[in-house]
């Protein structure tokens, strides 16, 4: 099999190819060579079982989308993308890399008239207020947001080119992933995971947001997991319907920071001081606090059942190495 | 007010184009400029009271909508499509036209920096099966079309542009308009009008679909009331919801055959000719039936209450001149 990933150099695309890497297999079949593409050089996974290349590259640029495709890959990952928070005060980098840089390697794959799987990470925040208490998949996705709105778009694209059997598309609507490892990105959401990682290192952290701020959250390791069945899964199963409500866990943050005192101590907690951000709050406000992920569920998908199995993955994937 | 209305040349266009002419206002404001824009020299309306430019050209290039610009019209309709059929037929020429098209006019007014109303012709197209028996707005716009995937993001993108006050646009899904004057065009629903016209002209027509088939229509006199409602709107009432589904009937095609035999007389329902066409009958099932369009009725648009009225209007706006 012939692997790309295109956003290798983020925290999610690190994960996956370091686990393809691990593994060698995807589907059970061997892996013959991976592209890792980023924006920035990605660092090689160390200890490959196959050839890989590491590809720097503009994807708002058409011509990068076609050079990733050279070699026909069978299983594309397009986890590229400008962060909300940016994409909200950079319009014009927000659209060419969200979603131009979707449509070109879509494009790329038409000229290319081959149907390999391709696995797009979505976002909950192609949902915005008003919404349901439980939003389900049959929901408007009206995004408050630039950033969500390239991402519904991308969506509709991803199911019109696989309806015309173009590629054999999966779009993930991604919980916010928490507890992200590294460094605060520029996400409007990156708090949800500074409060967290930061405290565990004995490191302060702000919290811009009242502790009744509610969201949906699954871990880097689930995150990880559901790409891997995407590639893997009977796509027959999915008819026209190519986006899936990612599982996750409904919290508020307030239930996040009883975890933090649970699993890291009261210590921890005290490192966190709050200092409200109306910017932050007001994005906040607008996304989803829980959404319905049954059809996931019943396709093989799965995710965390409480916060302090969020917070003790977290602790074994990121701080034991 | 200087109006640019792009689709001129089109049956909706003219009728638009006609009746500014011949009011002069527009929201009780005189017109000083009209600008007929379309891919073919739209025809100048009869005596106006206003200074009227013709403008040919293509929407997919981006030099054109800059062009349109130039004088900053006030008021933009942009009605400019590539009717169904064709979509899904010439996958490229479709979102050439009707997503960057859309794109293009909207970029161009961002660089003008000025907010002017604009009015854009979506599609009821944007929905698709399964639906509840009335679809509301809160429901997903999952299109099973080419078209309606392209007029679906459009309409997000209208969305993300009015929300950062870009311009003040509105999104109407018009229902499927029946009877359409003129010769028969591409659009897959085209027959929905053939059926109607062309027996009260005396001349014989070919239903594709069985008389169960069942969708949501408006006449053309309502489909101009709904852009000169929405162009005069308060928007301030749509928040960040600036599509609206339009009011429209709900009936079944064998119902319009009755109604075709109460105002045409039975000799008009025998010049119909049953010849099932999989192709249009595949398009049509996978259209709305009916939508709930309470909350554009609560501002102020509305359309016919029966099909024998669908008809009447046609007679009296078509066969009357």
């Amino acid at each position: 099999m012939d692997i790309l990933v295109i956003g290798a150099a983020g925290m999610l695309g690190r994960k996956l190819c370091e686990a393809l890497s691990q593994k060698g297999l995807i589907g059970g079949r061997q892996i013959a060579h991976l592209t890792m593409a980023d924006a920035f050089p990605a660092e090689k996974s160390p200890n490959p079982e196959f050839s890989t290349d590491v590809l720097v590259g503009d994807i708002g640029e058409p011509s990068f989308a076609q050079q990733l495709l050279a070699s026909r890959p069978q299983i594309i990952f397009h986890l590229a993308a400008i962060v909300s928070g940016q994409a909200e005060k950079d319009f014009e980098t927000g659209y060419r890399t969200n979603l131009d840089g979707a449509r070109h390697l879509f494009e790329a794959v038409r000229w290319r008239q081959y149907q390999p799987r391709l696995i797009f990470s979505s976002s909950i925040a192609v949902f915005g207020k008003p919404f349901p208490t439980v939003i389900g998949e049959d929901y408007v996705t009206r995004p408050l947001t630039s950033y969500g709105t390239q991402k519904a778009m991308a969506e509709l694209l991803l199911n019109d080119f696989s309806r015309r059997e173009i590629f054999d598309g999966v779009a993930l609507r991604l919980p916010t992933i928490c507890v992200r490892p590294g460094k605060p990105n520029q996400a409007a959401s990156g708090f949800f995971s500074n409060i967290i990682r930061e405290p565990l290192k004995g490191e302060p952290a702000l919290l811009p947001v009242s502790r009744e701020a509610r969201h949906w959250f699954a871990s880097p390791r689930s995150a990880l997991r559901f790409l891997l069945r995407a590639a893997e899964m009977d796509t027959g199963d999915l008819g026209s319907r190519r986006t899936l409500n990612m599982p996750g866990l409904s919290v508020t943050v307030g239930e996040m920071i009883e975890s933090l005192e649970r699993v890291g101590g009261p210590d921890a907690v005290g490192l966190i001081e709050t200092r409200l951000d109306p910017f932050i709050q007001k994005i906040v406000d607008n996304w989803p606090q829980k959404l319905d992920a049954s059809r996931a569920e019943a396709l093989g998908f799965s995710a965390e059942k409480n916060f302090d199995e969020i917070i003790r993955a977290h602790i074994e994937d990121e701080t034991a190495r």
